[in-house]
């Protein structure tokens, strides 16, 4: 009897390596406690998860099919700082001090002088499409990114001096992952250049490049004698992806409206409309940059954003009340002798 | 010892149980001896599982990362037929049926005229922007979307006798499964109007409508009394996408260099170029319809790409030696009686 006692306890043991082999298939969703740790129990925490929990429950009016969940982030702001100055704009003033050695005439010319003076406030919007198209224009689209990726590889955020593809706010990365659990796409959708955030975003935000949608800067096929080329024009493809421009290039790009859209500035009004003021569920998220210490604080630029959430019930994340981290720990940095190099 | 025995032979049903699990697990890759049944064996299926093999292997100097692995492909003439007329085109042509009561004036106004006659020789190319703008213009996209979706519910091919999103060519969606198992991701790249194809597009090849690029109509963002509408303006975003605005196009969506590309005409040319002609591993294929008994036999238009696909090395397709199908085995109609509805 004790044999077959013995078998007995053998097969309970296999069910039970079987049913935990089940439970380690990633299909299988997991019973999680806290979906989203990285940030603090609170009012916005509790909006967004109980609209992911209605729009995913079988049996309520508000379910959303999964092929039918899509999310845009606007990035800028939303996704990583945005401050002292816009990261894609630097990249656009670093292009124009690398290129300024083969232009002399820039050292005269504006907005280029300004540029390289240094006196960013001296430049006005009219001058970005001059400057995008003396910068990007002739240049093959993999010397684009090249060019893109090898600043990203060095550049460092004064205040914060780290590399800016390592300045994603966490809790914004963990909110990916919990949106993508519950079958969401995930989409940017930014007023930067496309191609800019193609650079990094799947390193930076596991975003692959065609879930990227940016003010767009045209390009020219051509073959060439060293195959077929593609040329970038320097011109930017109308609208602006800000303001109006973002629901009109969501729907060239995706073809959907979102049900969540995550912004953080006035540009990103008519998306958080488009998303949520519509027929069906949509739930509009705003961050909200109120946290001197680990980030920034201002409302400049969000001021008419921050009323229209307000009047239209839009979740508000404060980064200092809702945020339990900003940026990952810092890796300490392998130390590298002056001479040794 | 019968019970040991009995206890050992549990064991093994029980081990035998968890490994079956785990071979039914999707995220195991099985052995396949054929990935394309539907595809006769011959130099075309060859040449694409080879290339599939050869970027797949680990050890190889071609070796594409999957992130890279982009696949895209025509969609009329491609996926589905294209004769006696570009089903798009038809699906203007129905528009412009179903509007002329509210604009008598074309019963006497070209181009609308000879659509309303049938007479669609008398047609040019600069006539569609006209048929576009004057059918799409000022319609929301979500009555656009309904339209299409009611019109391919019903429109049934002349000669195949059945519906039109049924008419996917079976081998083409077993080549997307196939390279789906292959880690890629994989677009529709269409000259026809982008929503018309997102319209059915998951339902006929199972992919969503951001993994379409096709020539684009314009929207318009307003908030109106009944909240955030897109119209269509019924304007064409420059380029259309055909020939070189292929990979315009692609580079705007997707943002990756394409490593397989299909195509059925001279209007795929560059795209074919663009993914196998330049720096890194490329696979062009070119289907060609010689099959006058399942489908069609013609050369026309295609007679450039032929000749490229001959001077390259690009894989023909001979959809009469190399497709096993054509078309899915055709459902049975439900039988009604005529007076009984």
């Amino acid at each position: 009897m004790r044999e077959k006692q013995r078998a007995i306890a053998i097969v309970v043991v296999m069910l039970a390596a079987i049913f935990s082999g089940c439970a380690s298939n990633p299909d299988v969703q997991e019973v999680q406690p806290d979906p989203l740790p990285l940030w603090y129990d609170g009012k916005a925490k509790e909006e967004i998860i109980g609209f992911v929990n209605e729009i995913s429950d079988f049996f309520s009016d508000s379910l959303v099919p999964p092929e039918k969940r899509i999310a845009v982030f606007d990035n800028d702001g939303t996704l990583w700082p945005e401050k002292p100055l816009y990261f894609p704009l630097e990249f656009i003033f670093h292009l124009t001090e690398e290129m300024a050695e083969e232009h002399p005439e820039w050292k005269t010319e504006d907005p280029f002088k300004s540029v390289l003076e240094g006196d960013y406030t001296a430049l006005t919007a009219e001058d970005f499409p001059a400057l995008i198209e003396a910068t990007h224009g002739g240049m093959t689209q993999t010397e684009f990114y090249r060019r893109a990726r090898k600043w990203l590889s060095k550049a460092e955020h004064p205040r914060f001096e780290e590399k800016y593809k390592k300045l994603a706010y966490t809790p914004m990365l963990q909110m990916f992952d919990y949106l993508r659990k519950n079958g969401f796409r995930i989409f940017i959708c930014s007023g930067g250049t496309v191609e800019f955030i193609r650079a990094y975003s799947e390193v930076a935000y596991g975003i692959p490049p065609e879930n990227v949608i940016g003010t767009t800067i045209d390009t020219r096929f051509e073959i060439t004698e060293k195959g077929p080329v593609l040329y970038r024009t320097g011109v930017i493809v109308p609208p602006l992806n800000d303001r109006e421009g973002k629901p009109v290039n969501i729907q060239r790009h995706i073809g959907l409206r979102p049900i969540i859209a995550f912004g953080n500035s006035d540009g990103d009004i008519e998306m958080l409309q488009y998303t949520a003021e519509g027929r069906g569920p949509g739930l509009a998220v705003l961050i909200h940059h109120d946290d001197v210490e680990r980030e920034y604080d201002y409302d400049k630029g969000t001021e008419k954003a921050l009323e229209l959430a307000e009047e239209n019930g839009w979740t508000v994340v404060s980064m200092k009340d809702d945020f339990a981290e900003v940026f990952p720990e810092k890796e300490e940095e392998e130390k590298v002798e002056p001479g040794n190099q």
